[in-house]
């Protein structure tokens, strides 16, 4: 097998090293020449991880069809929104039978889609060929070799193993899944979570208030994805609550500090400057919630993380809302148990 | 309603001080005359948050039988283990229709019994007069009047009502439930799993693995459970992601900071004398490891960490082991997803 990653940002970097580490070959596609000669000359990103060396089977090029010729597995990990761009660009340069894997946690703004959506309408392959990779992937550990879990989702199980073979090392140990939906809706969802994990951080709540954020945040996510088709259960499992947890309690994430930076009565554009770019949670909190309403399901925790991110909400009220009387029903949202 | 709280331990005190600030007239039984008096004086606890000043609706007694009297709403909160001689001496100032609620978080050793269990077999009480709260509920930062949701669950859904009724608060909102089990279970196990994330974090383990370890110290947990009856839903609410989830990241969480001591090298009497006394996961990883044997469903982070506390096995390699190839017919638990 060999295989190309389409971005070269932080976990698109790591990623390559992943595959590289399990003995596949692995071509990134960076969007700057100077970064892929870099990565050619030196084996190190300048722009992420600089510290990380990478191994001998990684090469780079800012060519996208000489990435993509001849790569059985193809790696999306460019920014959620410009993807449909990206892909219709590509698509022609794309091996007919080739494995294409969303890293990608975003869902659409305006269609709705998420990436896998995308994927096959921008390029017409079958679901079968399309994968997932989802799981509490902070990607500095990764980078560190920590032991890190993951999953990989797709709706060919067979398909779902190549790529498992494919990205297995020491430190990183993939699982597979088909709930491709679950999985997806999971990474998606927890950027916003995230946000108002930080948002109550940065206001000096405590952990038995941020653990309910979790947890009902999970709620909210799980609703939606039972809503979609999702299993349920992937949302208990290392693609839901455990990319979930990962993200809210690490200072790593970008969402998690975007948010707290909030929380501490920072605007939209002094917390963008903090994090050096907007977290993708603010993005996607629009599409989620116009996803939610459209299917009919209720996420207070979005709703209120996209009034403090596009309607002026002060960060302060929304969390008092949240804890407050007024989301009572939404609890123990799994079961319609009674509150008060 | 008038309560007594059985208790002058963290939580006990607390527990005081949001039934008194719902309204609720509340006795306080401290085992110790001198704390009684103390509270009585000053109307705080000189041993817990002696910082915080309680209502003027708690009054304390050292006499059992006072406390008792009277009392409508008999709240359990003594260590687990000592639950069964306790109350085998208050059982005859029991009022006859009173309900007796467990604050408690444990499984009886050599029993292997839930609190709820213990308290029907020597107080004779139907399970309907017989509830538990639980939740993500760190005792300091509901003293510190932080916004705490939690759960008291009570087969009779009207009596669990009655309990929700007299401890809500504008702080501390309770929510019901009629799972019993679940609810037990989720706070009993939890200790044993915040051993094994307090490990993991002693150890330098980055966030992966940190969310790896409550991911499937959940599954581990939701399998017992649903083997012993319980509703699998319960497991992903507050009172088991939430207090799980609260207690992993709290630096106030005793089983933490115990398992972080062992994860830095310490012994398990240094670590003991830091965290001034045993953490109660200690003990109920025992039961809890006895309990898991005896209806056949594997708990790979409980027995280790049983393996730790009590066999001598070293922390480092119960968390390689862990994170190693061993575990992966169980980390996606609750379905049989395939590892490699």
């Amino acid at each position: 097998m060999r295989a190309a990653v389409m971005g070269a940002g932080s976990w698109g970097t790591v990623f390559a090293k992943i595959l590289a580490d399990a003995g596949t070959p692995v071509t990134v596609w960076a969007r700057r020449a100077e970064v892929a000669d870099a990565i050619n000359a030196s084996h190190r990103n300048p722009d992420y991880f600089p510290d990380i060396e990478l191994p001998g089977l990684v090469s780079a090029t800012a060519d996208p069809a000489e990435a993509l010729r001849g790569a059985d597995l193809v790696v999306l990990s460019v920014p959620s929104q410009t993807l449909r761009g990206n892909l219709a660009a590509w698509a022609e340069h794309l091996e007919p039978v080739a494995t294409l894997l969303s890293l990608m946690k975003g869902i659409e703004l305006g269609t709705t889609e998420r990436m896998t959506e995308v994927i096959a309408e921008v390029t017409g392959a079958h679901q079968s060929r399309i994968a997932v990779l989802s799981g509490p992937n902070l990607a500095r550990e990764i980078a560190e070799e920590q032991p890190t879990a993951s999953v990989v989702a797709c709706i060919d199980h067979g398909r779902a193993v190549d790529v498992q073979k494919a990205v297995t090392t020491s430190y990183f140990r993939p699982y597979t899944n088909t709930d491709v939906v679950g999985c997806e809706l999971g990474g998606a969802v927890k950027n916003v979570i995230a946000l108002a994990y930080g948002m109550a951080a940065g206001m000096g709540m405590g952990d038995n208030t941020k653990a309910t954020i979790i947890t009902r945040g999970l709620a909210e996510t799980t609703r939606l994805g039972m809503r979609l088709g999702a299993d349920p259960t992937t949302f208990a499992g290392l693609a839901g609550l455990g990319d979930l947890v990962a993200t809210c309690s690490s200072p790593l994430s970008r969402n998690h500090t975007f948010g707290e930076q909030l929380g501490l009565g920072a605007t939209l554009e002094e917390a963008a400057r903090v994090t050096k770019q907007t977290a993708e949670g603010v993005k996607s909190c629009r599409s989620i919630t116009d996803l939610a309403r459209k299917v009919g399901v209720e996420m207070p925790i979005c709703d209120a993380v996209e009034r403090v991110c596009h309607e002026g909400l002060d960060p302060r009220a929304a969390v008092a809302e949240l804890m407050g009387r007024e989301t009572k029903p939404e609890i123990d949202s799994l079961r319609s148990d009674d509150a008060q």
